[in-house]
């Protein structure tokens, strides 16, 4: 019985050794060398090539090496029956609301100015804080934590999500919604899950809900915005600028107008990396789970995509 | 009965309008135009001329138009029985602990790094969270807020200050253990009052204390910091950057190293500042005491020196 990684592009030595570290007699397979795949029962999975999965012919449990699952979902040939498990990951959590909490400190704050005003030695104190109200879309597990931390900073905090939600510890606003939610906030977070829902969801028509001067910040995934809209979005103000830690192609192509955009400050998809080594105790507990037919943890609802 | 305010280089009509907003009837002469100087019980200080208050025959009670009374006590002139009150606003509390905490986390995110990646268009993930535990000098008002944000955050935290004391909510340490306070973070944020104990306390001798790397932030007063130490600290590497608010001579001199240079962020003395709305109503409140001759909100310890 063997996991297999099937993470092409990828370095999976930090992967094999945190598993290791944690369960010494596991058997490990790594794509393109699986010797025997009839041996795999459980697939750790990152863009893995679609359709791959079909030469796996007893595959019992498919996990993702991150947060997200839409880089599975969008594989059609994936049985519905089997079951997909993703990482929910304390320290995810705390690095994501780290640098969502540092891009609305630094939005409040008006840094970028001042760091401008710093190169051209002008002292000038006149760059206030500008008020901020947060809106969250996408409020589980990371969201959550996000309007925790912001509140219990003094924040005003507003969430969004595709579900009902009664009795959220915050105002919340669902889909229909929207634009009752936009005209609250002047930050806006995506931490959506990538669903047919909620792809493309940050484009024009969204932009010009917004508060005029709505600051955006992307942590979820590329595929989230329409990326010719921002900066007509900031030409024509309903944006004042944006941070953003992912892109629809990754890296981001030299020739992309993000680069040079002084309204948009970008991070290589950097705002919160799956650990190995945190990640391995649930990754093993799962294949132990598997082989001893227990309840799974952390299993994705493939109707939602998450 | 009327009040004066001494505030030299500054426009006092936002300070005039805010306290007549509050108290409609009030009777306030402005520096350098007092006609009256008899009439005047109480006077708002800000960098006031030295001596100058010699003039007022019928002065009972001074206010700092701030959190800081260095600039009064420094003033040898003023009797010891006059009585000293400070402005202590929770706004005040709150933008300097968001300023704070942006700062430590722009530090453990790198994110001055991605910034210079992205001029270079360099898609560089390899910079990855640095790990911090931050010390706070002064535990005050300010100072046990700071604390308390970043430990709810999820930070280590550590204090620092001249008194001693006694089951404090984090580890604390004394005047008399500096070098173990220093041992244990890669942040040192000062938030200490000005005395002529704390004067100068920000120098190579303590940067040689430091763990190499640790990122220096100094949100108190210019004076804390012996400017010629910085750059020595950061190019022997005791320090690796530094967020500076405050310097010796505001505005920062255009011919001073610091606008140059990379290592060091400088933001124009903004980081809290007081506002004349939120801090009228105490400075009303003390002149309605004074009057009344009932006990003084705020009262400064002048041996203390805050």
């Amino acid at each position: 019985m063997s996991l297999a990684i099937i993470s092409p592009g990828r370095n999976p030595k930090v992967w094999i050794d945190a598993l290791t570290f944690h369960e010494p007699e596991i058997d490990i397979q790594v794509y393109p060398d699986i010797d025997r795949p009839e041996d795999v029962k459980m697939a750790l999975l990152w863009q893995h090539p679609p359709g791959y999965l079909s030469t796996l012919p007893n595959l019992k449990l498919i996990s993702s090496l991150g947060a997200g699952v839409d880089h599975i979902l969008s594989d059609s040939s994936i049985p519905e029956a089997l079951p997909i498990v993703r990482i929910v990951d304390e320290k995810l959590t705390w690095s994501m609301t780290n640098y969502v909490v540092m891009g609305v400190l630094n939005f409040h704050r008006q840094i970028t100015r001042y760091q401008a005003d710093q190169q051209r030695k002008v002292w000038d104190m006149s760059k206030p804080e500008i008020p901020v109200k947060v809106g969250v879309m996408g409020v589980g597990a990371l969201g959550g934590d996000v309007l925790d931390k912001l509140s219990y900073m003094g924040f005003p905090v507003f969430g969004f999500g595709f579900s009902e939600k009664r009795d959220f510890r915050y105002p919340y606003f669902p889909k229909d919604e929207l634009k009752d939610f936009l005209a609250e906030i002047n930050v806006l977070v995506c931490l959506l899950p990538l669903t047919p829902d909620t792809e493309n969801i940050l484009n024009l028509e969204l932009f010009k809900k917004c508060k005029p001067g709505t600051f955006l910040i992307n942590v979820a995934r590329g595929k989230h915005l329409v990326e010719e809209d921002l900066i007509p979005a900031l030409d024509q103000g309903y944006l004042s600028g944006a941070l953003l830690d992912v892109y629809r192609t990754e890296p981001l192509p030299a020739s992309h107008p993000f680069w040079d955009e002084k309204r948009v400050q970008l991070t290589p998809h950097i705002a919160s990396v799956t650990n190995p080594q945190a990640a391995s105790p649930q990754i093993i507990e799962n294949f132990r789970r598997l082989k001893a037919n227990l309840p799974l943890l952390n299993v994705v609802n493939r109707p939602k995509g998450y």
